[in-house]
């Protein structure tokens, strides 16, 4: 056995489930085989670069894998899908520990139950990590961003600015397992809050990855209205700034009609009572915050 | 609108559809939503890299994004299936022509008829591009690498040794439009014919991206038999050693009980009468070409 099949074995065996459901087929063939997928189809793809998403010299490697992973999912958790598999596609230059890539790979595939079902690795002069999630949104359908309507209450499901906090104090020397870093490190996709949001029939939903500074402009684009945006939650140990403008908090935000009724149905099932934060108005060049124009503020790459 | 968007909008513009079926959202939205999936859900996952991949003192640009794409459609070809849709996650550095390079995305995209859903773009010091295919397996299962029985026919879809040639070619000074030279810039997955043996319900199938020389052992691996190597289909123009040992020909490899079935199978749609190239052994250690042992010979990344 030569070099590369040798190695993508052992990635196999860190990435692999034991258990596979019958009839499915993950690594080691052309394709994956996946059993039926249930009502809608959703696929999303994410790339994360050493150097670009994740300073080597602040974090461990593991970290990219895991946040590569997390961002992915998280965009299926914006329409209220859940996960079916994901495909992950390593470029290292030589030397590059792989192994530890592909445990953080897997622990953020186990955290979101969603299987490493294959892969391509190939040499390079980045690290980088490109990750496809499939999933699928059985029952009513995924809930898009354009559809906010007028009228519409804006609620997100936590308080914002916590990964931008824990980068901050990770720079000026906090610990890995600090609270806030691990934020940072370790983004949880809200899964359970976005298939709530789907049941309790909201109209438009997405998640904050570039901050709700330029995501709320995003929804607004899309659904071609405007917003008055009233309050903001800022996590504890963030600044506004942080909750504002900065990035991977991954918290959905959400546009409802009802909001006491998508309150009900996240108390019924356990979740964190999601934070009223403004409302939709019908004219698209209404865009402030506290009475002031907000203009787009977030993270975007010069491409 | 910042700079980002404002790209992704002119990418869209390229690789986006036109058409787009009922009740699907591609481009723009967290997730791409599919239609219901018919049967099995294929997933395969494909990276090029520019230097790795392609030679750009030889090739343009468009040729990665083609070939990316194309290689990727090519592990549904090799189960059996038809695509249904493919996201691209690109990351270059400044200046880098992403209008191109989406280009022959495109344009392998229109070929192989695998609409681009969704994608990500980001910086980074390569060029690379990482696509994966969602594909769908209607009808009969799937065809895997591993169920190849002794006493299996093994043929190929067509004469081997095209690629490795039109590169060798190129480098001596032919001109991009040589007909060989294409075979190498622009593969064609072998899709019409997968469904066939599928149809024809053959045991074991692949698609050969390493060459035969080293493709077959891995489907004489995964099955746990030998392989008895009688004839070499070599295509006009190339040498032996190209079609035993030259990569990225994508023909498909395949055993049967029933080699007559397939031949019919084939014709009755038209398609060109696959070539017997030797037989399934039980042994495992039988690897043999011309009744010498055949090492595993081919192309594998160093990583």
């Amino acid at each position: 056995m030569r070099r590369e099949d040798a190695v993508l074995e052992r990635i196999a065996a860190i990435v692999g489930r034991r258990t596979i459901p019958p009839g499915e087929v993950h690594v080691g063939d052309d394709a994956a085989v996946l059993a039926p997928i249930v009502g809608e189809t959703l696929v999303s793809t994410d790339v994360a670069v050493l150097g670009v998403h994740l300073d080597p010299e602040l974090f461990p490697l593991e970290d990219l894998g895991y946040k590569a992973v997390a961002s992915a999912v998280s965009d299926l958790a914006a329409m209220g899908g859940r996960p079916r598999a994901a495909v992950v596609a390593v470029s290292s230059p030589p030397g590059t520990d792989l192994e530890e890539l592909h445990r953080g790979i897997a622990d953020a595939a186990a955290m979101t139950n969603c299987p490493i079902v294959g892969g391509d690795l190939t040499r390079a002069r980045d690290v980088s990590v490109a990750v496809t999630v499939i999933g699928e949104t059985p029952g009513r359908g995924s809930v898009l961003r354009s559809g906010a309507q007028p009228g519409d209450t804006i609620l997100v499901t936590g308080p914002l600015g916590r990964s931008s906090a824990g980068l901050r104090r990770r720079r000026g020397g906090a610990p890995l397992d600090d609270a806030l870093v691990v934020a940072h490190r370790r983004p949880w996709p809200r899964l359970a809050e976005g298939i709530a949001a789907r049941h309790a029939e909201v109209n438009a939903m997405m998640d904050l990855s570039d901050g709700l500074g330029l995501d709320l402009h995003r929804l607004a684009n899309a659904s071609r209205v405007g917003f008055v945006l009233t309050h903001l939650p800022i996590a504890d140990g963030a600044t506004e700034d942080e909750a504002l403008g900065g990035g991977e908090d991954y918290e959905l935000v959400m546009t409802t009609k009802d909001p006491a009724r998508l309150q009900a149905i996240f108390f019924s099932r356990g979740l964190r009572a999601p934070i009223e934060i403004g409302l939709v108005v019908k004219d698209v060049t209404t865009r402030t915050w506290r009475g002031e124009p907000l203009d787009a503020l977030g993270w975007q790459h010069e491409l």
